[in-house]
């Protein structure tokens, strides 16, 4: 049985949401914009699956909540949508858009295609924990800032980021301003619900709650207005067209039905956290990027003198997975740890352990173990190739 | 068992896509991006599904073609990418766009999306028929045309256009010009061979080809640069951020290892087509738009009378399902066949009979008598509501 630690990067997809997927594929094939039964149908799961997407947003279950709902074909669109569709509605209002250093590369990079567009963008760097304050966000702000997108939860430190306090102190000065939140690490394990009232628009993405990847949804506020990305049918409420992936869209529903309530969730991280951060101190030369506000869900470390992709490979020979911060970087060193300000050799060194509810104590005693291993192998290898011992 | 007669709107998703996108879900969810091997196995699968679309396009199995694949979120996407994409590379040579009236939406209002951007449009109608000629391609193009876009075959109609004629007149006249064809109804029903080497972009989508909605791929010429329109991590050569939908693209693979061979697909629509035609001439008040150069596998016709709407419910509550026009126009009136000046009469009772390789001799039949029944029972309740017999 794998020990598998790297769930911000995928989580596994929950048998009810494989079934769900399976049975819409073979018995639901209509298409949701045929006029006929079999098209009917196949909108029946899209509508449920919204539904549920707007409990997980805490919202009623009603028709109005369930067209906040935009389907996307993951979190990367959703964010795209977010930021670029944002800004160019507001394009007329001012051009400044207020971000911050840490976020997914979808949003850092949508905002610099806002800059190659004319816009000004403002990246609010971490102090060196990681922790961005709701005051450092609000001082970007300009009379012509229009939109403010900040992270509910960064992807590879944890850092827990102060959404209403941002909201609040950016309505205050920046009414107008859309603010949006790619909560992509946060849906599913976090309740979203105290976020909803403060935010126009909330990214999520199915594969990091135990869906299939391909799918994701963007909530948008009544009456906040963007300009599509995707043009044609018209679907979604003509906010992005396209046939809607009804497998995808259903075993998101489905994996929401599934989910751990987040209490039960919340205990579980706190306690595997502890005993992570205990077996972490019995391994010799590791040291924690802790934000003071986070999750518990994300740990990211560096070993001293280790290469993250050799330790990445030495876990994986053991069937344990950890990334190299996060999967998309894919062999780039982390922006968010150089955002951070930490030493080059603790970036080259860092592994994110991200947990999901299928964790247990078990787990981190296979991980804590490994890499004590590794440390004494992958150590002594490097001595001897240098001379030493 | 189903009269499944809309195989254009959409088609069922065969049992090996099915069973490969859930082995997917269910066995390699690792994120392609990851360094460890649980990416390796998911990038591994990627790989597969795109030497299986190279080979739809003809290509050889190797490297180089597998890397003029990028996978999107389905024909809309890929659409919105090759005009979007494509003007927007192009845009220091000019500003004028060559494309047709009869374009599925998602290229019509790309083409319009570009009109606000300061683009100029040419949209080319077709003949009473529904046909285009190249030439008329062609005496559309500029000296600061960049783009042309022009459909493999029309969804409503199924006319056939001459995309390799199209292409000798046009690389004539504007040699720099970038050349699109949306194939999305052809890919799986006929060979794309021929066309490969004449265009730079060809869009495809899984959910026309058994394969499940949610996926769909552009073919970009190497050496064809085009501006991404999704930005992130970097996926698909930089060319679509966000991580890949797997399961859907695994299913691509495997639905197109499926496929009949072109010529028993071909021989087989021609008989249906023949039968549905012979059939139709026994349905009083029908009439057929026959484009002259057209595919077997689509035909639409009108039945005096008789609202498509109506008709399309009648058959649908005898388990025969046919659309109204294209599934995305969903109660709209067809743009296609407004193009080709038909009454509006006719507009308004077009059905759209559409076929798959599993439609059989049996499913015509079916159809034409329940058309007669039709005729017979809404045209007897129409006349009696008028005070008739």
């Amino acid at each position: 049985m794998a020990c598998y630690l790297d769930n911000s990067a995928t989580t596994a997809v929950c048998p009810a949401a494989a079934d769900k997927a399976f049975c819409v594929m073979t018995d639901v094939f209509g298409n949701p914009s045929s006029l006929h039964t079999l098209g009917v149908r196949a909108e029946e799961e899209l509508t449920a699956a919204r539904r549920a997407v707007a409990s997980l947003l805490g919202l009623p279950d009603d028709a109005a909540a369930e067209r906040t709902i935009v389907f996307t074909s993951g979190g990367t669109e959703a964010n795209n949508l977010a930021l670029l569709g944002g800004a160019d509605a507001m394009r007329r209002r001012g051009k400044h858009i207020v971000t911050t250093a840490i976020e997914h590369p979808s949003v850092l990079e949508a905002a610099k295609e806002l800059e190659r567009q004319g816009f000004s963008v403002t990246f609010v760097p971490p102090d060196a924990n990681g922790d961005i304050a709701a005051k450092a966000i609000a001082d970007a702000c300009r009379e012509d800032t229009v939109l403010v997108s900040v992270m509910t939860v960064n992807n590879e430190t944890g850092a827990r980021l102060p959404i209403n306090a941002i909201s609040t102190l950016v309505r205050r000065t920046c009414p107008h301003a859309l603010i949006h939140t790619d909560a992509v690490q946060a849906a599913g394990k976090l309740s979203l619900k105290p976020i909803v009232p403060h935010v126009d628009l909330i990214s999520i993405s199915g594969h990091k709650l135990h869906a299939p990847k391909g799918v994701g949804a963007l909530y948008i506020r009544p009456g906040v207005r963007l300009t599509p990305r995707v043009f044609g049918g018209g679907q979604e409420r003509g906010m992005r067209s396209g046939t809607e992936s009804v497998p995808l869209i259903a075993a998101v529903g489905a994996a929401i039905g599934q989910l751990p309530s987040y209490q039960a969730q919340e205990e579980r991280y706190r306690a595997l956290e502890a005993q992570l951060l205990d077996g972490l101190k019995t391994v010799d030369g590791v040291t924690c990027h802790l934000p003071a506000n986070k999750v518990p869900y994300i740990v990211n470390v560096s070993v001293a003198g280790l290469k993250s992709e050799t330790l990445v490979h030495f876990l994986a020979a053991r069937d344990i997975y950890v990334s190299a911060g996060s999967a998309c970087a894919k062999g780039h060193e982390s922006h968010v740890l150089q955002a951070m300000g930490l030493p080059k050799e603790a970036i080259g060194s860092a592994l994110r352990i991200s947990l999901s509810s299928q964790n247990t104590s078990d787990d981190i005693h296979t991980l804590i173990t490994a890499l004590r291993d590794a440390v004494n192998t992958l150590a002594r290898a490097d001595n001897h190739r240098k001379g030493g011992i």
